[in-house]
């Protein structure tokens, strides 16, 4: 194979030339240039999500996850408890991160095919008053599940209590409305729906509650009180900032709003999980999620029933194909993951599936006629 | 001004186009091709430093204070206490983040432009028998002054203490050898003396004292020995890589290496640094360090004597000539800095004292006869 593999993955994923080319230039952190880049990456991320009026963007160096652990160690007070609703890798590394750094933490559990019931999360906060937060993961990256934020939204509200949304494989697809929605962080990074490079992570915070926070992180350079207050003041993020990851954003929200923002994103995502779906279908292949639990972001297939299936030999076929798989993250099922996000439409999903569907004839993991 | 600016900075500053042009390809984070890249990279790291028997390398996604914060909270155990030397900003931001953290903290402060004298770290190791950890900025980059790694080195081992030493602004151009000095932990990251873009940090620590760390960690995001431990297992990141910081950091290094590695990164370094001591020199502007104290990373000069000087003006007509100047980071005395490193040698340096030197007889804030 000589051309660039196309990244069927949940990020880092393909970009567009246009977004890479935005790293062939140097900045100072300490430039105007630099310091109007990152107001103007933050002003857009807020607007995507309506929160000029209440929220505020604050963004940090690192992962996605380390933007999690901030918004957790910031937001949650010391003397808080956090309720995660878990239904997969997501949900319980939020757990996780909340319990190392010392914050009280307790679980609701679903399947991994399960969104949490509304009414069992009003029924968990009203047994348990010491907790103070919710935190949800929307789109759960680990199957690709869907879960009913305005529903969970609306009875943490009714019960007083304070959301932490992880939108990080959402965010800039599916919509987020904080002008009806009571959310009081969302977390999200470069470079999943909104298609940059990976290298940070943002916290969309409710201004008030995170001002309230001063004090109150557990890690200095996860202050994000401190990185807000910083950027108000000198317009500079506190630490060196990853430049070219921040330029490579802003060209890449250039190009999501000029195609025509959130709408415009999830309809060709919606059209590359379609396209996809019935494509593997064709080929025999199950997806894991019934359809009205999936978002278009990445899907979950069963592994083809074969006994002699093993993911990595498939992968590196496919591979040398052009397209770059993703592994199943569930333990107890095989399944593998195809994503539909990133700088890809319809033909290269054809082009993916006609690749699989060649490779597992090859291997003679299907059926030659289910495929015919 | 047409051309890129050139920046004088010590990091973000400017790399090499073979090394921006290595970002213009997407990397997925599953795959062999990037395992290698990540495996290649702290490998060569740790040689930089001799570390090849005794240490290991772990790389962290964030900015260096990131890395600096996790060392911390990684090796210095919960019982245990940092005595950190500060003579500048870096010293009192590692103070500060083991204060942040929970971790007990002291400090030995000298004066900006002096360095800690062995013998006061001697007794002051001798009079408190709870440290456990000496805290050392090897270049403190706030004005440029070298610190004696060696001489203390010796006292920490003497005295039984481990030794962690944040050499962001010398590593790789400042001889280091863990083969015949005694560290525990040496911090540093992509974007300064290796010509690397920003977005990670590095963590060259001693491999029995980073496992026997284990659970020690203050923060999921930032426990190394996880980290160290989940990439010797599946050669991958624990959480999403800054692929394309990653893959600059691997052109880099490769542009280091032919060039002939340390001595002769230290060498095109000393040479800028010389060029631009004696240019400033001439125009009448005082280094605020002693020779003898200076590391060729930046160089600290005093503000012209002017009573109209203002550092802001001067920066921006500077710049407008293609050079990005450093503010001072001195409190009580106006200076500003100039960085000797990144992709630039003596025609660059020329370049930017002409510059200067026009600029401020411009502004009136130097004398002509002193330019003559
Ligand atoms: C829902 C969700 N949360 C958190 C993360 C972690 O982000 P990162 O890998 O950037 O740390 C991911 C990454 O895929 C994710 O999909
Ligand atoms: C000696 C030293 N330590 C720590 C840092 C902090 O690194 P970063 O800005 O990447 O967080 C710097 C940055 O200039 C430095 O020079």
């Amino acid at each position: 194979m000589m051309r660039e593999p196309i990244l069927l993955t949940p990020g880092p994923l393909t970009t567009s030339l246009t977004t890479k080319t935005a790293m062939l230039h140097d900045w100072g952190s300490w430039d105007t240039s630099f310091n109007q880049l990152t107001a103007s990456v933050c002003h857009d991320l807020l607007a995507i999500v309506h929160g000029e009026a209440s929220h505020v963007c604050v963004p940090l160096q690192g992962s996605g996850t380390f933007a999690v652990e901030a918004a957790i160690g910031n937001l949650v007070p010391r003397t808080g408890k956090l309720l995660v609703l878990v239904n997969g890798a997501y949900g319980k590394r939020m757990a996780q991160a909340a319990e190392v750094i010392g914050r009280q933490v307790c679980v609701l559990e679903t399947a991994d095919d399960t969104p949490p019931s509304p009414a069992d999360v009003a029924g968990r906060l009203a047994a348990d008053p010491a907790i103070t937060h919710v935190g949800l993961i929307h789109c759960e990256t680990s199957t690709g599940l869907l879960n009913p934020l305005t529903e969970i939204a609306e009875v943490v509200a009714q019960a007083g209590r304070q959301l932490i949304v992880d939108a990080m494989s959402s965010f800039g697809a599916l919509p987020i409305d904080l002008r009806s929605l009571s959310i009081q962080a969302i977390i999200a990074s470069s470079n999943k729906c909104l298609e940059g490079v990976p290298g940070m992570g943002f916290v969309i915070a409710n201004r008030a509650a995170l001002l309230a926070s001063k004090g109150q992180s557990h890690s200095l350079a996860m202050d994000l009180c401190d990185q807000y207050e910083y950027m108000q003041r000198t317009g500079q993020w506190r630490y060196t900032p990853p430049t070219h990851v921040v330029a490579a954003l802003r060209a890449a929200l250039d190009q999501y709003l000029q195609a025509g923002g959130q709408a415009a994103r999830l309809a060709r995502y919606q059209h590359n999980a379609d396209c996809l779906r019935n494509g593997l279908r064709k080929l025999g292949l199950r997806p894991f999620l019934p359809e009205a639990a999936q978002a278009p972001i990445i899907l979950t297939f069963h592994a083809p029933a074969h006994p002699g299936y093993q993911f990595r030999p498939f992968y590196e076929a496919v591979r040398a194909q052009g397209f770059i798989l993703y592994p199943g993250k569930l333990t107890q099922i095989e399944t593998f993951r195809v994503g539909c996000i990133g700088a890809i439409d319809q033909a290269e999903i054809e082009q993916a599936v006609a690749a699989i569907g060649r490779i597992l004839q090859q291997l003679g993991w299907i059926n030659q006629e289910t495929t015919a």
